[in-house]
């Protein structure tokens, strides 16, 4: 059985090793005035920077660029719109990790409108973006959100009233993604393994999800197949492979793709009030509640009956296929839910991903974490109490 | 390893039963002057236009419509288009089959122009379309050339300077696709035959090209997963089944985007000269190919050693699909290459696919086709004398 489903459209991919060279012949196509937002340090340290200034230089290409180092801000969005609303930008370009490609989306999108942001976030403001914007190329350095590939930005304010939340429409896919493995090989070891992780939890969630469909079904598992033999050597001696930093790389962009199109679970629904409760990168929280998750996904699908046997087959087939078999007998379903929980297991402390308690977090402030938490598309129905267990066991 | 690869962009995807009446809403975002292109008769005889009139009516929206027949042909599109160039329409909507789809894109795509479309055609004319066009939403009514979501228009010319072309952009990409497979309940077991057969040799050919990526591996196979058991009875008893009419749309729509980014093979490089030179439907041709021409790739491949391996490992992964399984070893290879041929020798027969004969092609025809063929991306190299074989062989 087919069901509905909807599938929003992508960006225009252009994939492979060296391919940030092409970026001198698209932008004459929109213009000759772009604002570049790039990251803090890497894209510098590594000379790229200075190397794309000098070809934009020698192409007669006109630009401003603004730097951002953390997750984007309200006030960092509002801040770079003024400066730059009366400036005719033809084209902006983000180059870097998630927090960037998401800042040069919302700045794309928040240049056409008067208000802040805020006016326009999911459940903060009562504003509907019409979706206009400035034409926006995604370039990503790290292997992580797929934001790349997604219509939304996600925004943080941090603090007791701290929220992360979504600037969202369809049209904000940016309009082309030139994923470069090249640009990846500096990104260090920490950084590689939670947005790893993140990439990974985002195709698990997506593929198990209860709104997943035939197509985010093969593109996520397509994905995750890329990703599992790649995971923990690009964090060790694969590094500097640029094949690795590829197939992280593929496997972070289909996660993008099939989390716009299949929503996530119950380790999304957990990621947003802990990022606006606590200063914790968005890779870690996913990286360390995921193999929990999953036990705690599969143990409840078991108890669900009929009703939870799609569920359980699609953990085994994951399973499976990180085992290195692509083939899940009936019998075998519950051998490869275990092995799934196992490597996963595995992966988190061959990856060194911290637990929540290193950053602050403690068993008072679970409450009101389970409090804001929502399920999103999770597989099978979660109470408060399965929640509240999930987090403490990765206090 | 993930080599160098571009992905174009799909349109907005809305699939499923029922789902044409979401039309009413879209509409007036793109304005009230609608000009809708449609097939000759099924959709009149099925009582959807005239459904679709009155909504359109009772929703106050301003629309004209054209009927074309047959393959459009570059003076129907010119016709056409002087037609409506002065009236300022906001939407082009093509409700049909391949033949319908493309007309309609095309019309979207020339509307912008003021010379002949002969003058844009691949191969046959000089001007290079800058990609403007009309929005444009397609709703299949066949499962069958995956047009709705393909880049390109194909123009004919029959006879015996005939020629079979594309108007190509990735622009011309629909903005929207409505899939509502209870559209295609009233199609006649015959064009279901050919159709289907035409979008299963499309996902065959783009899963095996030398230019396929894992995004277009993991869609193509996807497609073939779910046409696979549906192909022969929806040409029977399952003609009036929803679902399985949703299985086959499902495999067309992906057949058209797989197509568009990973090429396709010999059988549809025979298809343009046969189908300029003759009068005979793409998908019979495609169908009456498939099989013979599935031999022979494998047979070639078989003969160049090492670099036919991933080939024959394709093809391998596409005959267990088809029996059923979904695991390939090694040394089965071979066994699944012969079950894959079989199958589609079988499909052949049961869903009586006519032979090139029975359309008054004849040896003494053969050289000018080869002449005119193009290998596209075909998984191996095949000499002129292969070919005529090939095209003898289904005389």
């Amino acid at each position: 059985m087919v069901s509905s489903f909807n599938f929003a459209s992508i960006p225009y991919i252009i994939f492979g090793a060296g391919k940030l060279n092409e970026l001198y012949n698209i932008i004459p196509k929109y213009g000759n005035n772009v604002l570049f937002v790039i990251g803090g340090s890497s894209l510098n340290r590594s000379g790229k920077w200075d190397e794309i200034k000098n070809n934009l230089e020698s192409n007669s290409i006109g630009f401003s660029s603004i730097s951002i180092s953390n997750e984007p801000s309200p006030a960092l969005i509002d801040d770079n719109v003024a400066k730059f609303r009366n400036e005719n930008i033809d084209l902006i370009i983000g180059i870097g990790g998630g927090s960037v490609t998401d800042a040069g989306k919302a700045i794309s999108a928040m240049l056409t409108k008067k208000h802040s942001i805020k006016n326009y976030l999911e459940g903060i403001g009562n504003k509907i973006h019409d979706g206009k914007k400035i034409p926006y190329i995604a370039i990503p350095t790290t292997s992580g959100t797929g934001s790349e590939a997604t219509k939304n930005a996600v925004i943080s304010e941090v603090g007791p009233k701290g929220f992360k939340k979504s600037l969202r429409h369809d049209n904000f896919i940016p309009n082309i993604t030139i994923i470069d493995p090249e640009l990846m090989i500096s990104c260090p070891p920490s950084v590689s393994a939670a947005c790893g992780m993140d990439a990974f939890t985002q195709l698990l969630e997506a593929y198990v999800s209860s709104k997943s469909n035939p197509m985010t079904n093969a593109l996520a598992f397509s994905g995750m197949k890329y990703m599992s033999k790649s995971i923990l050597p690009v964090c060790s001696n694969g590094a500097s492979n640029v094949n690795i930093r590829a197939r992280m790389a593929y496997g972070a962009l289909m996660s993008g793709i099939t989390l716009a199109n299949a929503g996530l679970g119950i380790i999304h629904g957990l990621a947003s009030p802990i990022g606006g409760l606590f200063n914790i990168p968005h890779g870690v929280v996913c990286g360390t509640l995921l193999a929990e998750a999953t036990k705690l996904n599969i143990e409840i699908l078991q108890k669900v009956g009929t009703e939870g046997k799609l569920g359980l087959k699609k953990h085994a087939e994951i399973g499976a296929l990180l085992s290195g078999d692509n083939f899940v007998p009936e019998e075998k379903i519950q051998e490869y839910n275990i092995k799934l929980v196992e490597t996963l297991e595995k992966w988190t402390l061959d990856l060194k991903i911290d637990r929540l308690g290193k950053f602050g977090i403690a068993e008072e402030d679970i409450d009101r974490i389970v409090e804001k938490a929502g399920l999103k598309n999770n597989p099978v129905n979660l109470s408060k109490e399965n929640i509240k267990t999930l987090v403490l066991n990765r206090l």
